[in-house]
C-alpha cells in the first residue's frame, strides 16, 4: 500500500524548497542555506533534543509552534553554525532568521521555525543571512528539494532524501524528507535535523503522535557515536494540499508512510556515519523488556571494541558477550547466544570458534548483522551503527582546521 | 610520611615473583605467565568486575577468598587468553591453575588466586601451563616483580610498578604494586588486573575497606574507551613480614600508601591506554552531588568527540558542553564554566573565543586538564583518560590477527 520513490521534502503537493550558498561555511565547501515552504498554513509537530545544553534555534523553534499552537508555514535551516552556547546574541540572532524569512513568505514570525547545525560555540554571521536569504527565498521551487538536502550537511559524504506515497479512497498522499548527519549522533528522544512534510491534512494530535512513535524507532534507534547534540531535532509539516484528511481509521497507513520515509533518511545517516564503513544491524533478543533490549542494544552499538573490530573484519565475539555482560541489564551467561549473520559463535555457556574463519568471511560484507540473545526473556530492539575507522579519528581531530 | 620509591609487586619483605614465556602468546609477544608468593601466609582482600558475564578465574578466585577466608600464598596469573565464556572446560582449567600453583608452593588449592588476560573465548593451552609453571615457580626471586610485571602485559606499551613505604613507630612497612591496561578499560567497581602487595599485618575488613576507597578514586576513576571487562580484579595481600600491624590508629596513613602505588599504577594505564599520546584529566566541578560529577566526568572522558578534538589540538569546548548537557545530570547553560588548562572558554552563556589560540598552543602538551563546571551545586570529581587516536583504532581492528 505504501510505495516508495524518489523524491525529497518539495515532492509532496503545495511545498517548495531551496539551498544555496550565502558564505557561512569557508568557500568550497558546499550549501549552507535550506529553506522549505509550504504555500499554505500547515499543521507541525516536533522533537527535540533532550540535551540540556539546547541551542537558541531549538529554543527559538519550541516557543514557535507553542504560540502559533502548531501552524508552521517555513523552516529556514542554516549548516556551517550550530548556534549553540551562543548567548543573548544567539537567541536574537535564530529570532531574526525567523522573522526575515517570515517576511518574505509573508506569514507571522511564529510560523517560522529554525535550525542550526555545525560548531558549538560560535556566533552566526548575520549579515551574510541578511544579504543572501531573499535569493535563496526567490529560487525556492518544487525541484529544488535536492539543494536544500545538500545545504542542511555538514561532515554529511552525501544528501539524504526521501519519499514515499500512499493511496487512499482512491486519493494519493505523499509523505517526503530529508535529513543529515554524520557526526554527533546518538538522538534520545529527538534526532539530528530531519525535515518530513506531507500533503495529507493531518489534525495536530494525531501528527504528533505518529512522530513520536516512528523517530522512536527509526532516528532514535541510530548512533554514530553515542553523543547527543545540542541541535537535534526532527520537523513535520502536513499541508493538506492533497485534500486528503487523515483521521484514526487511516491513521495506520499514515504511520507507514512516514515510516517509510524516515527509515531510509535514518540509515541513510548510519552509512554516511563519519569514518563510516559499514551499516550495522544490532538485534538484541531474549531481553526482559523492550527498554532493557533497546539499551543492551545502544551499548553493543556504541562499543569501540565491537565497532573497531567489525571494521578490521575480525569475529571477536567475545567483545559483543562483555558489553552485554556491562549493560546494566538481566543477562544469563549460560543462556545468552551470539550470532554474526546467521552464524552462532556461543551458545550453552560455550565457544563455537570452528565457525570463526566463516563469520570472518561473513564481515567482509559492508551490510553486517550481529544478534545477541540475552537468555532471559522475549523482549527485543533493533539499533543501526557504522563501524569505527581511523577516518572517523582523522575528520574529529581536524574537524575546525 | 609516605614516600613513593622504584619498586613493585615483590618489594615488600617475604614476597617473591616470576614472570617467563611459556607459549599461551604467540612467540615474540613477550612474556605470559606471573607468580606471585609470600612466604607466609598473607590476608588478602580483592575487588572484581561487576561485568555479568564474569571469567572463570574471577569466579574461581572469588570462591577461593570466601573458603580461606581472605588467607592467601599465591597469584598466579597469565596473559594472551582470558579464559572467559570458556564454559565448563574454563572453570576446570582456573582450578587446575591454582592447584598446580599451590602443589608448588606446598599449601591449599584455595589458599591460591587465579587471574587471566587476553582473547575472550578461547581455551587456554593447559598443557604449556603444566610444562612451564615449575620452571616458573623455581624462578620466584625478591628481584623478579619486572618480569612479572610484563608477563602480565596484552597491548600495554610499558609495565606498569610502583612502590612506596611508610614510617610507622620507627619501623618501615612498604607497599608494592603491578598492573596492566591498555584496551577495555572502564572498570566499574573494579579495575583491570593489578596485584598490590604490603609487608605490613592488616586485619582482614581493614584491608578490604582500604582497598575499596582507594581502588575508587584511583583505578575505578579512569577509563580508556568505557568498556568494562570480563576479567577485571584488583588484589592485595598483606602478609605481615614487616612485623607492623595496621590498626584504626594507622589506618589512615596506611590507606595513603596504598593510594600512593595505585595512583600511579592507574594513571600508568591510562598513558599507555592504546593508541594513546595524551594523559587527560577531567575535572567536573559545580555539581549537584560526588555521584553526578562522577558520571558527568566519566562522560566527558568517554567522549569519542572530545578525545579525538585533543588528540587534534583543538579547543573545541563545545564538545565538553555538549555532553554535559546530555550526561544525565544538572547543569545550568548559563552558570557553566569551560576551561582548557586554566583558559576560560566559556562563562556566562557565552564564548570566549579570543582565548582559542592560547588554549590551542596549550593542547600541544602530553598532560592536559579540562574542566567543566556544572553550575548547580559544589560537589565534583576527577576522571583520568587518554585521547582518542587512529591507533586505537588500529590496534582493534587487529587484535587477533
Amino acid at each position: 500500500m505504501v510505495e516508495t520513490f524518489e523524491g525529497g521534502v518539495a515532492t509532496p503537493q503545495g511545498f517548495t524548497a531551496a539551498g544555496q550558498y550565502v558564505g557561512i561555511k569557508a568557500p568550497g565547501r558546499g550549501l549552507d542555506l535550506a529553506l522549505v515552504v509550504s504555500d499554505r498554513p500547515a499543521i507541525a509537530a516536533a522533537v527535540f533534543t533532550t540535551n540540556k545544553a539546547q541551542a537558541a534555534p531549538v529554543v527559538v523553534s519550541k516557543a514557535h509552534l507553542a504560540v502559533s499552537q502548531g501552524t508552521t508555514r517555513a523552516v529556514i535551516v542554516n549548516s556551517g553554525c550550530a548556534n549553540a552556547c551562543t548567548g543573548a546574541v544567539g537567541m536574537q540572532d535564530a529570532r531574526e532568521m525567523a522573522s526575515l524569512t517570515a517576511q518574505l513568505v509573508g506569514c507571522p514570525a511564529e510560523q517560522v521555525l529554525v535550525a542550526s547545525t555545525g560548531v558549538i560555540g560560535v556566533n552566526l554571521e548575520m549579515d551574510k543571512i541578511r544579504e543572501g536569504l531573499p535569493a535563496t527565498f526567490a529560487s525556492c521551487a518544487a525541484d529544488q528539494g535536492p539543494a536544500a538536502a545538500r545545504a542542511i550537511m555538514t561532515t554529511d559524504p552525501f544528501p539524504k532524501e526521501a519519499a514515499a506515497r500512499l493511496s487512499i479512497n482512491g486519493s494519493t498522499i505523499t509523505v517526503g524528507g530529508m535529513c543529515k548527519g554524520s557526526g554527533m549522533i546518538e538522538p534520545m528522544m529527538a534526532t539530528m535535523l530531519g525535515f518530513i512534510t506531507t500533503d495529507a491534512a493531518v489534525p495536530q494530535p494525531l501528527l504528533a503522535r505518529v512522530l513520536k512513535e516512528v523517530v522512536d524507532d527509526t532516528f532514535n534507534a541510530i548512533t554514530v557515536d553515542g553523543e547527543c547534540s545540542t541541535n537535534d531535532c526532527v520537523m513535520i509539516l502536513a499541508n493538506g494540499a492533497s485534500g486528503i484528511t487523515i483521521d484514526e481509521q487511516s491513521l495506520g497507513a499514515f504511520a507507514e508512510a512516514v515510516r517509510a520515509v524516515c527509515l531510509p533518511l535514518a540509515l541513510g545517516i548510519v552509512r554516511g556515519g563519519e569514518g563510516a564503513t559499514k551499516l550495522i544491524t544490532v538485534n538484541v533478543t531474549g531481553a526482559k523488556s523492550t527498554e532493557e533490549a533497546r539499551r543492551c542494544a545502544k551499548a553493543i552499538a556504541n562499543s569501540p571494541l565491537v565497532k573497531t573490530a567489525i571494521h578490521g573484519g575480525d569475529p571477536n565475539w567475545g567483545r559483543l558477550i562483555a558489553v552485554a555482560g556491562r549493560a546494566g541489564v538481566s543477562f544469563e551467561l549460560d543462556n545468552a547466544e551470539v550470532t554474526i549473520g546467521t552464524i552462532v559463535l556461543f551458545k550453552d555457556g560455550r565457544p563455537f570458534d570452528d565457525a570463526a574463519p566463516q563469520a570472518a568471511a561473513y564481515l567482509q560484507h559492508k551490510e553486517i548483522i550481529v544478534g545477541v540473545n540475552l537468555g532471559v526473556g522475549q523482549a527485543s530492539s533493533t539499533v543501526w551503527t557504522c563501524d569505527l575507522s581511523a577516518d572517523y579519528v582523522r575528520i574529529n581531530a581536524e574537524y575546525r582546521t
